[in-house]
């Protein structure tokens, strides 16, 4: 695989302008890294090192209880960040496991690689802070849509963000996304084909 | 109230190093606001213009569902930062409202100076970094919590975190941050004070 620099370069330009001398360090710090369909990129427990750019595919990052439920908790897709975030902070083991839904190609890259370049241009110290707070506004709208949306209005909201995506995600998947069981999930899709929705 | 400005610049320098003539321009734009207790900061459906610093006393930050119960989704104490944060970045209305428990001191600033501090100095974009990323972790945190221990796991750790100041906070108020009825938690405790743990 040959990533697609300049598509890359591009989306991340269209959150803060990176020099190209600086796009050109940022390079040299990331190797390729393919994940087949079911693969870990890191694993509850495990602390984390490095932090991934998605190039293409699907990512799911989830919880597991002491009794061996899961419940994920966000997907990944093209140009968004991966990584157990709080456990690269923090230097402490990884709440969560991060899984490829479907084969995916990755960017990855040492953390603490990553962290040197905030001292070595202000562009990169402003993109951790657009990152750190889109993944803040992220969170946010996910904790005030369990509190506050119906489980149906949540599925439609998961549809629209995820599109075409959503096919390669198995329908249990979904209902721990929303917080709900399978059942009712069924229940909430044979709904929205009847009123014949997006979901149709 | 003159604020304890030294103690502030400490707080705020054990995150990261801001030089004298920096702290100076961050004073001009801080204006002291006081809050009586249950007095608003912000309310749900206003767009936020202004980040604050908690001096001292408490706040709870809140949603309101369409039938008009309430959740409180975290609480601030002393030199926190206070603010609808999604609000403020995406320049959309605050999705839920940040009230006063108690009498409570706090620096006002507004949004669009501490902004502008960015393009002035790099201490300021990497404190940003940091806030943004602590705010993060504090949600990620939550959420586990939320999902994968049990109720009451859930309130040991919030008598914890909160300390002497959970004293301050009706039982209603903690029995909805843990997502659990008052009567529940009327239960837990019970049993704490049975076992003759630090809550008894």
């Amino acid at each position: 695989m040959t990533p697609d620099w300049n598509a890359l370069h591009a989306a991340i330009n269209a959150l803060t302008p990176i020099p190209d001398t600086e796009w050109e360090a940022f390079k040299q710090l990331a190797a390729p890294l393919n994940l087949a369909r079911h693969e870990h990129f890191i694993r509850a427990g495990e602390t984390g090192q490095h932090i991934a750019l998605c190039l293409s595919g699907l990512l799911r990052l989830y919880y597991t209880t002491p009794d061996g439920d899961e419940f994920n908790k966000s997907f990944c897709v093209r140009h968004e960040f991966i990584a157990s975030y709080s456990s690269l902070l923090t230097d402490a083991p990884s709440f969560f496991s991060i899984q490829a839904l479907t084969d995916s190609e990755l960017l990855l890259i040492r953390f603490r690689d990553f962290r040197a370049l905030y001292d070595r241009h202000t562009c990169w110290e402003r993109l951790g802070r657009l990152v750190a707070e889109q993944l803040f506004v992220k969170k946010e709208i996910r904790e005030r849509e369990l509190l506050l949306l119906p489980a149906e209005a949540r599925y439609l909201l998961f549809l629209e963000r995820y599109g075409r995506l959503a096919a390669h995600i198995p329908l249990y998947h979904v209902a721990s996304y929303l917080g709900i069981t399978p059942v009712a999930l069924s229940r909430i899709r044979r709904k929205i084909t009847r009123k014949g929705s997006p979901a149709s």
